[in-house]
C-alpha cells in the first residue's frame, strides 16, 4: 500500500525531524485496519505495573502471558503496541516485524510511595527490540514534573538522533491539582499543550469533562467563550492547543465499561479531529474475540463507516 | 547591507567571544526594520508553557499554531524570535533562515510547585535547529538560584564553544524577596547585573520600579545619590550594571496592556541608552495587523523617528 | 551432557538475550545435580552483609571462611553460588570453573537507617571475577523503590550487553506496607510480576501466605476466584504473575529451621511449578555434612524421587 | 628580570606540581612592583557578585567597567588580578598579557538563601581566558562544606593537569560557628590548613582575632602555650598552620576603611611572614589615584621600605 | 631481600588481584622493620583534617611541617605512611621511594555538621604521587553509610585496576549506636566484616571492648560462647570476621596515651594474631627520638622479640 495524501500530510507537520523518525511515525500510520486514515487506535499493556499482575489479566487469564497481546494487536489490526521492557523481551522475537512496537521506558506502580516514576528502560533497549518508538509519562503539577521534563527532554533528543518517535502521556496530578483537575478540560490542554512544547511526536491524554480548574484559566474560557460544552468541543479544543494539529494526539479509553460508552468516546474523538485511540483495559479484559471485535468497531468508527 | 559601525562597535565589547558567537550577535543586530542600530526588538512566544495554551492565544486563536509567531516576527520585522523546542521544532524548516531564533532551553509552567525550571532542550537542539542563541531563565533569590547558576554556566560554555549566543532571562523571586522587590530598581539591576558576570551576551529584564528593596543598598542608593527618579534613570543604572553598557540590555513587555503604554516604555529605553525591548503578549494577542503596527511604531521609536 | 529439551525450552522463553546471556543461562540449568531438569537450588551467602559475621557463621564457624561456601556449593551441586563481592574475590580463582558464581552487586545491612541498599560491586567486577550472573535486590513499596529499579534497569542493560544474566531478589517493604504484607501472596506475585517487567531472568521472592494485603486486589481475587488456599496454590499463581512461566522463579527459604519444613516448602514448590530454591542459612548453618545432605534431599525433590 | 633566590626557594616549596603551574605560581611572583620579593598584593573584584552593583561601584562609578579594575591592577603594579567569569570575558584580551589573573570559579551573592556558591566558571574557562590561576570559596562549618571540599577537588585536579594554580579563599561559617567564631584564631588557622590540606597553592583568609571558638582547642592553645596576643603572633600561627609556610598564605581587607588600618594589617602581615594582601574595597572604591597611591604604600611595607 | 614465605602466604589470600595491586601490597609488608614478617605498623597523619593543626601539632611543633613526618616514618621503620593529599603533595618528590604511602582520600573534621566525610582526592592523585594504596573511611551505622559504600566501591575498582592497594577505615557510628557501642566487639566485627566484603585489602578498626551493642547478636555470642573476654579473645573474633584471616587487619592507636598501654595494645594484637597497629598522634606527639623508640618497641613485639 502506498503512503496516502493523509498520511503524508501529517508527516509534513514534523518537519524537524530526520527520515528515521518520519519512517517510524509512518510505519505506525500505514500500519494495521487504519492504514492511511491518519487515525491511530494503539494497544497499551502496562497495567501490570500500574496495578499489579492480578487486577490486569485475572479477568481474562490469557493476559498473563506476554504473546497473548503481541497477537491481540496483531489480530486486530492495531496501529501499534505499547508495553515496559520485560514484556516486550518476551515476545519481540517471535512477533519481530509483525506490529510497530512502543517501548514504555518509565513505569510507575501502586505501591508507590511519591508522584513519580521510574526510567525502566532506555532508547538502546528500544532500538535492539526494534521499536518505532519510545512511550514516556509526565505528571504535570507532581512534585517530580521538572525533574520528569528533563528526563524526557534527554531520553527524546535521543530517540531522535537514533530515528525513533516519542509519544508522552501527559496525566496531570500533584499536590494543588483536584480530583476532578485531573481531568478538567483546562488542565488536560494545558498537560498536551506542554507535552508538544517539550518534543512529543503524539500525545496521549485521558478525555477532558467540562470542569475547570484553574481559576485565571477559567476567566479566560468564559471570556473568550471557548466552547467546551460536548466532548467534541473538548476534543476539538484539546487538538488546538497540540499546535492547532500539527502534532497527533490520542485519547486513552481508561477503566474497563460497557462498549457503548467506548464506541461514544471514538465518535467524539472523530468528531472533534483527534488521532484517535489507546485501548488497553477495554480490550484485553474482555475474551479475545470480544476484544477484537470491539477494536474493530472502534477503528470501523475512525474509517467513517 | 553592511555592518554598520554601531553594530561593529557593540561586537567589540564581546571580546573574549569566537567568530561564530560574534556572527550569530552580528546576525540578530543585522536582521529586520532595526537592522544596524543597534537596538533590538525580539518576539518571544513562551507563554504557552508559562500560563497554558487558552490564557495565551484564546484571545487571538491563530496563535494555536506555532507557524503564526514565525511569520510575525517575519512580517513585523523583528530582530529575533525565542521559542521552547516544540515550537521551533514545528516551523525550523518552513522559516530556515528568515528569521534569527533563540531556542528558550529552560521552562516552567503554572503548575509548578517549586521556584524553579526545567531544562527543556540543549545546546545540540539549538545547533540542529539553526538557532542564533540559546536563552535561559534565572530566578535571583530562589531557593534554587545556585543550581540554575550552575546549569548555565554549563549551557553557556557549551553554547560558546559552538558559536552560539546567550541571552539570560533574569527574574528575581523567593522566600526573602517582596512582590514590590521583585521589580525594585536595586533588584532588577543587580539581578542584571549578576547576567552579565555569568557570561550572558544580552539580558533581558523586567522595567525597574523606583522601590528600594534591600535595606543595605537602599543606603548605598541615598547616600551615592542614584539617580532613579524617571524610568529612564533606573534604565540608565541598569545599563550601567550590565558592565557600563558593554552588555546588551532588552526588556521585556509583561502583560497586555494599552499601546501608549508600550509605547512610553520604548521611549524610556531608547532614552536610558537600553537596547531594546522583547515583547510577546502585547503583539501576538492583538490580530496580525495590529500586532505588526505595534511592533512597527517601537521600532520607529528605536530608531529615533 | 547434551542441553536437554526441557533447558532448551525454557531458554527459547528468553527470545531478546543474546548468545552470550542465554549461555550462562544454560551454564546454571546444566550444573550440578539438577543439570537438565529446569530446576535449580542456589546458594546464597550474603547473611554476612545483612545480618553480621557473628549471626551467620557462629553456628558453624568453618562459614567465616568464603572458601568454605564454594566447596559447599560445590559439593552439594548446587545450580550456582551467590555472594557479595569480597566473598567472590576471595575464592574467585581457586574455584574457577568449579560453580556457577552470581555477584550481588547490591547490599544492605542491619546497621542501615534506611530501606535501601547500596551498589557494593558492578558488572565489571562480575565479569573478571569470572561470574554468570548479577544478583540484584529491589525494595517493592520502599521510599527508594523508584531509585532502585533505575539502578537494575542500568546494570541489567549492561549485564545483558556483556552476555551476563540478571537475578532479581524482589522483597516488598515500606511505609504502607505492613509485616504481614510483606509475605501476601498478592504482594508477593506483584513484586515477582514487577521483576520481571523489569528485564529479570530469574527471580527470586519468599513463599507466600494466604494474606491479601491491598484492598482494591483483594476485591479482584475473591471475584475472580483465584486460588490461593494451598502453598501451592500461591506458587501456581506466582509462577503465572512471571509471565506464565516464561521467566523463572525460585524461592527463599528463610532463617533457619526443621529439615521437614524445609521439604515440605520444595514439594510445595516443586507442585506449583516453581523453578526452585534458593538455600542460605539452612544449610550453610549446619554442619558440613548434614548441609549437603540436606540440599541433596532438596535436588532429590525436584528430580521427582 | 631573572627569577630570584626567594621566589625559587617558594616554587621549591611545590614539590609536586607540573612546570606548568610553578610557570603560573612563577608569573605572579615575578610579576608587578612586588616581583621577586616573594610577597604579593592581589586584587579582588567579586564585590559585584557578592553585594550588587551599587553597593560596590557606585562610590566610585568608573568601577562599573570592568575595564577599571585590569587597568588599576595594572597601573598600580599588582601580582594578579581576581574576577569572576563575566569580568574577565569582558576584559581579557585587550589586557592579554598585561596582569596575571585568577578567574574566581565559584560565587555567592546577598540573595542567596543557603551557606553555599555556585560554580561559576571553569577550568577550561581560565585556559580560554588566558589565566594563571582559579579561585575557589569553601565555607569550612557550613552544611555544604563537604559538597564544595568535593567541588575543588575536582576542579583543582583539573587545574594542576592543565598546569594552572589553584588560589582557595577559606571562609568558616555555618550553624554551629558563632559571628565571632568566624574570625577566631583557631577557626582561620584550621580553616587555612584544611585549604592546604585540599591541595592549594595559595591561601586566602581574613586576618584572625584574639577569640578562640572552639572549646577543645582553646583548652590546647591554654596549655600548649600558642602566642596569639598580636596580630603579628597569629599571622606567625596561620603561617604554621599552611605547612610551616610551605604554602602560600595571603590576608583579606575586609570593607573600605582609614589608610592607616590598612597599613597596620600590611605590617603585622609582614612581620608575622604572611605572603601578602589580597586588597578589594580599600582600593576600588577610592578615586583611581588614591587607590594606586594606597596600593604602592601597601606594596612599598612589603618590600620593606 | 628476598620475599618471605610468610609475605608469599599473604598475598596468596589477594587471589583475584592483579599483578600491580600484590607487588604494592608486597611493597608495604617487605618495607622497613617488620619487613618480611607479615606484620605491619603505620604512620597515619590526618589529625590536622580531623581536629584542626593546634590540637595536632602544637604539642610537638615540628609537625606543622609535613616533611617531619615523612622522615619520622623512614627514621622509624613505619611500614607505611599514610595522609591526605596537601601532606603528601608536600613531601612526595622529596621522599619518592623513601617509604610506601597511602593517600587518604576522603576526610572529615570538627566542623562537619554531619557523619559524613568529603572525598578529597582521588585515584589519579595516588598515581600521580606515587602511592601504594588509597585510604577510605566508611561509617557503618551513618545515615550516609550506603553513599560512603558506593563511594569506596566505586575508587576501589578504580585503584585495583590500576594495581592499588585499598584499605578501609571502618568506624561504627550513627543515630542508633552508642557511645559505648562504636568499639562494642559486635559492632567492631561486623565493621571489619563489611570493609571485607567491600573488598578492602587491608582494614583498620579500633580495638574492641567487650560491651555487646546489638541485641540480636547479643543471643548468638551468648548462645555460641563466642569468647570476648580477652582483648587477645577479641581481636582474634575480628580476624576470624575479617575471612578468618584472608583479609589483613589493623588496629588503631586511639589519642595520646601512656607507652605501657600503647605495648599492651600491640602484645593483644599479635597474640590474637591481627596484622599489626596503625599509630599516629602517639607517636608524633612525642619529640622525634622518644616517637622513634616507642614505634620500634612496638615492632619488636611484632617481631616476637
Amino acid at each position: 500500500m502506498h503512503v496516502t495524501q493523509k498520511v503524508k500530510k501529517i508527516l509534513s507537520y514534523y518537519e524537524s525531524d530526520n527520515p528515521g523518525t518520519k519512517a517510524n511515525l509512518c510505519r505506525m500510520l500505514m500500519h494495521g485496519r487504519l492504514a492511511g486514515t491518519g487515525k491511530m487506535v494503539i494497544l497499551p499493556v502496562d497495567q501490570g505495573f500500574e496495578h499489579g499482575p492480578a487486577r490486569s489479566f485475572a479477568a481474562n487469564e490469557a493476559g498473563y502471558d506476554p504473546h497473548y497481546h503481541y497477537q491481540l494487536a496483531v489480530d486486530s489490526g492495531c496501529s501499534a503496541y505499547a508495553a515496559p521492557l520485560g514484556s516486550l523481551e518476551a515476545g519481540a522475537a517471535s512477533f519481530a516485524g509483525a506490529v510497530p512496537t512502543i517501548l514504555k521506558v518509565n513505569s510507575s506502580n501502586s505501591l508507590a510511595t511519591s508522584k513519580d516514576q521510574a526510567i525502566t528502560s532506555t532508547v538502546q533497549d528500544a532500538l535492539r527490540l526494534g521499536c518505532s518508538a519510545i512511550g514516556f509519562t509526565i505528571y504535570p503539577g507532581s512534585e517530580y514534573m521538572l525533574e520528569m521534563y528533563e528526563e524526557i527532554r534527554e531520553m527524546a533528543e535521543e530517540a531522535k538522533a537514533y530515528g525513533l518517535a516519542v509519544v508522552i502521556w501527559s496525566y496531570a496530578r500533584g499536590p494543588e491539582i483536584s480530583k476532578d483537575g485531573e481531568t478538567a478540560v483546562d488542565i488536560i490542554s494545558y498537560a498536551a499543550h506542554m507535552a508538544a512544547l517539550l518534543g512529543a511526536h503524539i500525545i496521549k491524554v485521558k478525555l477532558p469533562s467540562d470542569h475547570l480548574e484553574n481559576a485565571e484559566a477559567k476567566k479566560v474560557y468564559l471570556e473568550e467563550g471557548i466552547k467546551i460544552d460536548t466532548m467534541e468541543d473538548r476534543v476539538r479544543h484539546v487538538v488546538q492547543s497540540c499546535f492547532n494539529g500539527r502534532r497527533m494526539v490520542v485519547f486513552s479509553g481508561g477503566s474497563k465499561k460497557g462498549s457503548d460508552s467506548v464506541y461514544d468516546d471514538a465518535r467524539a474523538i472523530m468528531a472533534g479531529g483527534g488521532n484517535g485511540s489507546i485501548i488497553g483495559r477495554n480490550s484485553f479484559q474482555r475474551p479475545k474475540d470480544e476484544g477484537v471485535k470491539l477494536l474493530h468497531n472502534i477503528m470501523d468508527i475512525y474509517k467513517g463507516k
